[in-house]
């Protein structure tokens, strides 16, 4: 599938120049490797390899600083580089120019446990994050699939299976060190749990994907870890009474922790690649945090409304050592999909729609396609509205590209029109630039406006969420 | 006390010949009348009063954008106006220009129960929102003192006493329509619980108090009423025993709705305006939301907190009318200082700080207020970190605001110094901007380079958050 012609013009710099000076500065902590510089253009998708020039590790703030203000000497796109996991080519280097890699800055540089927040480098991942959290009673609840780094997450305001009750990562951000297109370094906000002192530059950051300023250092909120947990799977005759039961779940206000749709596709697949043995029919994971009695009445409130719509038996445990299991074959739902048929490519698409619409607007794309005839499991996160297909592709047939093509546009459209949005968690990148002015219209123009004023030199990750 | 200096420098444009054109459009609903211009250009504190030239009554986005692009063609500043109940002086006009009064605009659009989510016009009202919501067994939490209107509290980034449950208006609009510098009409986000699509233009606007674009149209998280209501009084020793029951309470991770701290000499001011009979003492009001097991297991688990730092006995009730009159003397606690001593001003400080030095920062402040023998009792959303001091002010003798304006420029500092804000939930306005450096150092140059983007005027509520 061909990327979106960048129509993004720009004075390409003199990035002989930049790489001379920054090899100076940083020695053998820049690579330009033919491997490294491959490593560091590729997403966990279909978008083809875009290499940068070269790759520099970061180890501090002031080297983010040092080597954005060289790149601005020399009129060279800098991009930040986590794990390399997101879905949509945003670290792609379309222009060439510097890969900032984050990941030698993995510190956690502190844990305020009383006041439920900690600050990170943003190369710590989150599995490493919540393994340092251990200790303190505490964790850090937002999980995309992938175990990316926190300057990730917030770049590409992530989600996952817990968004349903702890937020995004527009909620899970406090505020944020970055380093802003002319090298400056700023804080976005104090510690305080609120505050209306100005412009929200935390969550103009959040989700900004590189492209107006690199986060370096994070403030995140974090939870007490509940003390009970219960959960479970709850299996139903049809897709249709899965996705009722979800919307019916949330409007009485259950308080869910996670509840998550697998169609029956992904459950074979996810059956075959972790091992498990559920019935292969769609089915609902889910989980309740709280007190013992709470999520017990939980756990038997949902039980009753699945009932309602043809699901059950609903089987809950508070077994820890089966829940990791369950949630890491849902983690793994992307991997277990690219086994489904080997060879193939995944593209993973990412719409939300208001929950009232979430039935018809899955019943819709499953409808799609079974007629287009593609093997393309569906799984989401259904309580937020929030639901992925992903469809597996012949890279070396054309039909099958365009066939695929034809059904990603026809679910984004039914997403708009349901007045829901093309990326619920993965951002934009280069892969979704093309749905902004349907979804958005005028808006979009502002953010040029924003990405103009902020990134004048156009340096900021060029060629992502929006042309100027 | 005197209004800052405002070092903004501007073009002041046609005033005249953008009246003409706007009374040509609008007729008798322009008035320039000195009574209707003064009460348009006051906000609920010792800002003095600044008129603007005009007030223009509009009743749809529309007209919202037809005033602003007359205004932009004239190089006129235009100020929308809520309910006037904002504190730091946000609806001034201190270089004139036209008042955009949004009162006319008081429909609710759109209730979507089954999303939990609605759509209003900015000049619906909070009180005005639940009344009309409740056939639908929803409400909408965010409840500042006054009954301030929604674009008002949009504007303001506004709270209040749920705020430590349900969280602020950053958390509460999904999306709004705002009218740009230019006129241009913009949809900041669909209607989808998350999205990722591009930069989060709606919490950009959030709490940017009119001077990036005027919100007209705002579509609001809702949320269940709860099945059980408990809430009660709970008197303390001393001071510093509520607040570190407070911080107890939160650390601990019990779900409290609604926890606010009076001092002794605001329980006194409220028994006298509100015919209450509390013991003057240290006090906390608390409320717990959730099924009827779940408040009593809160309000016991809160009790015996209490109790470990000198609190009680916590008398707690699920009785609607007792309720409703200890959170109606809550929200009057503004009107409740100012009876302490008619003829005098108040002044509402809005420090914000770690939960974790909660303690510490009022019980500094508190030693600041004996040993500068002034009256001003503290009530706070604590939960949050957020309290207020509302200092009575004799605004003919210069010696008492001088020692005000040095408890002030102290108490701001601590906080900041804590790793605090200037202002957890009121704005910037013109009262706070000259903190905004000390708060945000280099963060600030970004706000004004976003400012000047998509204001290049200067001409949206100009003087207020940042000077450019």
């Amino acid at each position: 599938m061909p990327v979106t012609a960048q129509s993004n013009v720009r004075a390409v710099g003199d990035v002989r120049a930049a790489i001379e000076a920054l090899q100076g500065r940083f020695g053998e902590r820049l690579s330009m490797a033919q491997a490294v510089r491959a490593q560091h253009g590729n997403t966990t998708t279909w978008h083809p390899n875009q290499p940068p020039d070269a790759v520099v590790f970061a180890e501090t703030t002031e080297e983010v600083a040092d080597i954005v203000r060289v790149c601005a000497g020399h009129d060279v796109p800098v991009i930040a580089f986590g794990t390399g996991t997101s879905l949509e080519g945003q670290v792609n280097a379309p222009f060439g120019g510097i890969c900032v890699d984050m990941s030698r800055m993995n510190r956690v540089l502190q844990v305020n446990a009383e006041d439920l927040d900690c600050t990170v480098q943003a190369g710590v991942t989150r599995k490493q994050l919540n393994t340092e959290l251990r200790a303190s009673g505490l964790f850090f609840p937002i999980d995309p699939g992938a175990d990316a780094s926190i300057g990730g997450m917030t770049a590409t305001r992530a989600s996952g299976t817990n968004a349903v009750r702890y937020g995004t990562m527009k909620d899970a951000v406090l505020s944020l060190t970055a380093v802003m297109a002319d090298g400056t370094i700023i804080r976005t906000a104090r510690r305080a749990k609120k505050s209306s002192a100005g412009y929200d530059l935390t969550r103009l950051l959040v989700g900004s994907e590189g492209t107006l300023g690199i986060a370096t250092e994070i403030t995140l909120r974090l939870h007490g870890i509940p003390e009970a947990i219960a959960g479970g799977v709850c299996p139903f005759t049809t897709l249709e009474g899965a996705c009722n039961a979800v919307i019916a779940t949330i409007q009485s206000g259950i308080p869910v922790a996670r509840i998550e749709l697998l169609d029956e596709v992904q459950v074979r697949a996810s059956n075959a690649y972790s091992r498990l043995s559920l019935a292969e029919t769609p089915t609902l994971f889910v989980e309740f945090h709280g007190s013992e009695a709470g999520v017990a009445e939980q756990s038997q409130r949902f039980g009753e409304i699945a009932a309602e719509f043809g699901g059950g038996p609903f089987e809950w445990t508070q077994n820890a050592e089966e829940r990791t299991a369950l949630w890491q074959a849902r983690h793994d739902a992307y991997w277990a999909c690219r086994g489904l048929r080997p060879g193939l490519e995944t593209f993973a698409t990412d719409v939300c729609v208001p929950i009232s619409r979430l039935a018809e607007c899955i019943l819709e794309t499953k409808a799609d396609i079974e007629r287009l005839g593609m093997l393309a499991p569906i799984v989401g996160h259904v309580g937020d509205g929030n639901f992925h297909t992903s469809v597996l592709v012949d890279m070396s047939d054309p039909a099958d590209i365009a066939r695929v093509e034809e059904f990603m546009t026809r679910l984004v459209e039914r997403a708009i029109a349901m007045d829901g949005t093309c990326t619920g968690e993965h951002g934009v990148g280069q892969g979704k630039m093309k749905y902004l002015d349907a979804e958005l219209g005028a808006a979009v123009e502002v953010m040029r406006a924003i990405k103009r004023a902020l990134d004048p030199k156009n340096i900021m990750n060029p060629g992502k969420i929006v042309r100027i």
